[in-house]
């Protein structure tokens, strides 16, 4: 079955698309630059993209920096990152930009579903990662196209440890995803997003193969 | 109060946004470069902003053309342009990525409501016109951005030809907007989008502004 996947390069995304490829979907991936700080994170999106042998978009969505970047710290320099959840790293309502560029992708190449990695451990925080969310755009999806297109979010009510320990199983290779927020030569190891992977790691009680810079 | 105006340079957001600063609104335009042959609507689009004294944010969104082109004779030059409706003339879900962006720019500026051009004439053939649509979207949209958010589509079961009416009082320039899916010196008249402009003033008992090619 023909599935578009977002696919930002961190390990939730990743994790997904290895579990859809080992349920024999035929993989489309669409990644996103869309004016983050983070590009490495593209790097590590085209790198397991490979891997997987997926086609793959990646769509330069670069100037909406200059529309809402200086609203969030994931997009603007000037913002400091905050170590914990603190509301600009909200990005606003960008997950359902990507999910409305990936809705038009699914026309392009015929498919019928997309996979979205928002996770549950993120709900709390994020409101476009919980289900009430996506379900709502998944009806808003089927209104503005006319077709019974389907969002699966399966990671929605999981936590991260969970995520990986799945991950560990379908062997994801966790060095070539890159959660960070910021863009340097190794993760920070401090922002919300290098804790929750660490954490994740630790929960998991697996090896965590990330090279901090702390 | 503050509002985001989807301005592409037709006759119907112009008349919209002509509309709304009547009736006192501050409004912030956002116009797409979405890779569209008829790239001259934006400059219409810019044109009326300057005129309206309007903030106005262009967003390059050109690199969608990569991603769903093909599948659209708005967007694919090696495809035919219909001069009656045809599905391929149909964006896939092109106003829910609009919709998207722009409610991340209500964040930047503090505004709580979108006004949204769709039009009754559209709306058999275009379902992202649809009341239903919008409706959804707006759900959509106050479940991820935990917001109030208000999409306002006061056209949606207007006629063209009473949308050209309300304008005409207005003063909306008929002559500063563009419905061409061409990119010609002139508007070509021929085209399913130019026809229904046509149709739109002659019903309307209006005389037409517009130098058409043919």
């Amino acid at each position: 079955m023909k599935a578009v996947v977002i696919l930002s390069g961190g390990p939730d995304s990743v994790t997904l698309a290895y579990k859809a490829k080992s349920q024999g979907h035929q993989l489309y991936a669409i990644t996103f630059d869309y004016g983050q700080i983070a590009k490495k994170e593209i790097i590590y999106a085209k790198i397991i993209a490979e891997k997987l042998g997926m086609e793959q978009k990646i769509v330069d969505l670069s100037s909406l920096n200059d529309v809402f970047g200086s609203t969030t710290a994931l997009m603007d320099e000037n913002i400091p990152m905050p170590s914990e959840f603190e509301p600009e790293i909200i990005v606003p309502f960008r997950n359902a930009i990507f999910l409305s560029v990936a809705v038009a992708y699914t026309q392009a190449v015929g498919a019928n579903k997309i996979l979205y990695g928002a996770q549950g451990s993120d709900a709390p925080f994020y409101p476009d990662c919980r289900k009430e969310f996506f379900k709502a755009f998944q009806t808003a999806a089927r209104k503005g196209t006319a077709s019974q297109i389907e969002i699966d979010a399966p990671f929605h009510n999981m936590k991260k440890s969970e995520i990986i320990k799945l991950g560990a199983k379908l062997d994801v290779p966790y060095e070539s995803t890159w959660s960070c927020y910021l863009n340097n030569e190794r993760q920070c190891g401090v922002c919300e997003s290098c804790r929750n992977r660490k954490k994740g790691f630790k929960e998991a009680n697996i090896v965590d193969p990330t090279k901090y810079e702390e």
